[in-house]
């Protein structure tokens, strides 16, 4: 099976699963939260969920079940950041953002209302293993929370008033992108029976390269291309290729993908979807 | 010892768990979260579930970690409820609202902080119990969630530009107030190892009392005395005196305290607190 054809295998049980789970409800914040969680982003997260437990042969009904909860708490965060306080921005996922369609007040509380289906989901839906849920629920939001993903996001919000340092930017993308990316590996190996933090090194070298290569998105793409606003500039967020200057961000893209592979290097063949998913990262154009 | 003696062990208790679950980090998120989280609310919802749970002779410390955890979903509720663009509050618990002080963006991040950490607390604070622990998650997240409190808000949103009916005001009232009350018991009664379900009539009941007081009390009583704005009627909010008059509200007030206290008859001596607590309820003046 190519490298492809498996992240499609991953991609439509996550879809068939997250459509499952927030179409229980025909009402006004169930199809707001759907609006933007079957939106068809690139499942990033939770395929990282799915592939870091199949890596160890893991119970991957249980990696489904935390794969779902991990997209629909990337997914409410992306409807909080777009709202007018925040980004400001109009388009997400090659569509008017959630805000645009629903309103100010119904966004917010889709977003709240998927932030918190993500623990409902876990803590609820088969197949149950409190000894792990009750872990994965904990590894999960502390990835997401105050001192991981949210407090990226106020880093995010002092930066655009404030000299864009190299250490700055590198704390920011450490928490606001690369703590749910260490959060999948932490669900895959939980899901798996192994250690949470197995995949530690694949995931935070992986979630930097993620970000820079965002960050390369944002200046060398357009917003059509993107399928969302490529505000950073605009924004004035801080990024990699403001502080870092653009030839220096595709040299660190490079350097931390190459440590992510040496990371997983003990996996051998079991580790090849994995190898091939950090390439995709380096590569992808959106 | 007396119900007001009581009231004040319990919350004595929670303020201090409070203060150091929140205390862990100087960010702005968390000096924001502990804004809204410290500033002294009634803590009706965790007396709740300590009550529940020392009614039959429960883990006192599992129901302490479950009480923390409803005030932090609580008080985010409170903090995003007030935002502009929802209900743009000025005053709460006798305070400037959080985005009056933070800002609205900061605000947002609070509120999400605070729902997250509800989360992070249960499966990462002392002590463990997983079966419990998964169980109490299930339940809080399941009131707190968008077929419970947050589809409440959404309900209240729709009221603001349709004509109020007494079936919209009490299908608000059963899920915005009223969801998250039926969890306090819950939590209570899983601490307990008792069925998650034994306080359910005691605070369905209690539940719709206490909110028809709220809405009674916003009619009688000026912003200082209540220490949050009383912008129901500015708001064009369907409440209970709005459909029933004030009269029938007080009447109905009267008719599901007794309701109440009837479903904790069973409990005996031992429903003493719970009994003083319905009563309270009933004639608080904030």
């Amino acid at each position: 099976m190519t490298f492809n054809e498996k992240y499609s295998e991953y991609t439509d049980k996550i879809n068939t699963a997250l459509e499952k789970a927030v179409k229980i409800s025909d009402e006004i914040t169930y199809r707001a939260m759907a609006y933007s969680l079957l939106a068809g982003g690139k499942r990033i997260r939770p395929v990282m969920v799915m592939a870091c437990c199949e890596a160890l042969d893991g119970d991957m009904e249980l990696a489904l079940k935390y794969a779902c909860a991990i997209e629909m708490i990337h997914t409410y965060s992306l409807i909080h950041d777009d709202l007018p306080c925040m980004d400001n921005d109009s388009l997400r996922r090659g569509r008017p953002t959630n805000h645009t369609v629903y309103g100010e007040a119904q966004a917010l509380l889709a977003g709240d209302g998927l932030l918190n289906l993500a623990a409902e989901y876990i803590s609820g839906a088969e197949p149950h293993n409190a000894e792990k849920d009750i872990s994965a629920v904990s590894h999960l939001f502390a990835g997401s929370g105050a001192l991981g993903m949210i407090g990226g996001q106020a880093d995010d919000i002092f930066a655009e008033t404030h000299e864009a340092t190299k250490e700055l930017v590198e704390k920011i993308h450490h928490r606001k992108t690369g703590a749910l990316i260490r959060a999948a590996g932490e669900l895959g190996a939980i899901a798996a029976g192994a250690d949470a933090g197995y995949f530690r090194d694949y995931t935070v070298h992986l979630g930097l390269a993620f970000q820079i290569r965002d960050d390369i998105l944002d200046v060398e793409s357009s917003a059509e291309e993107l399928g969302k606003s490529n505000s950073d500039a605009d924004n004035n967020k801080a990024t990699f290729v403001s502080v870092y200057g653009l030839e220096e961000a595709k040299r660190r893209l490079e350097e931390e993908t190459a440590m992510a592979l040496d990371a997983i290097n003990p996996l051998g063949e079991k580790g090849q979807f994995l190898r091939d998913l950090a390439d995709y990262l380096l590569k992808r154009s959106k």
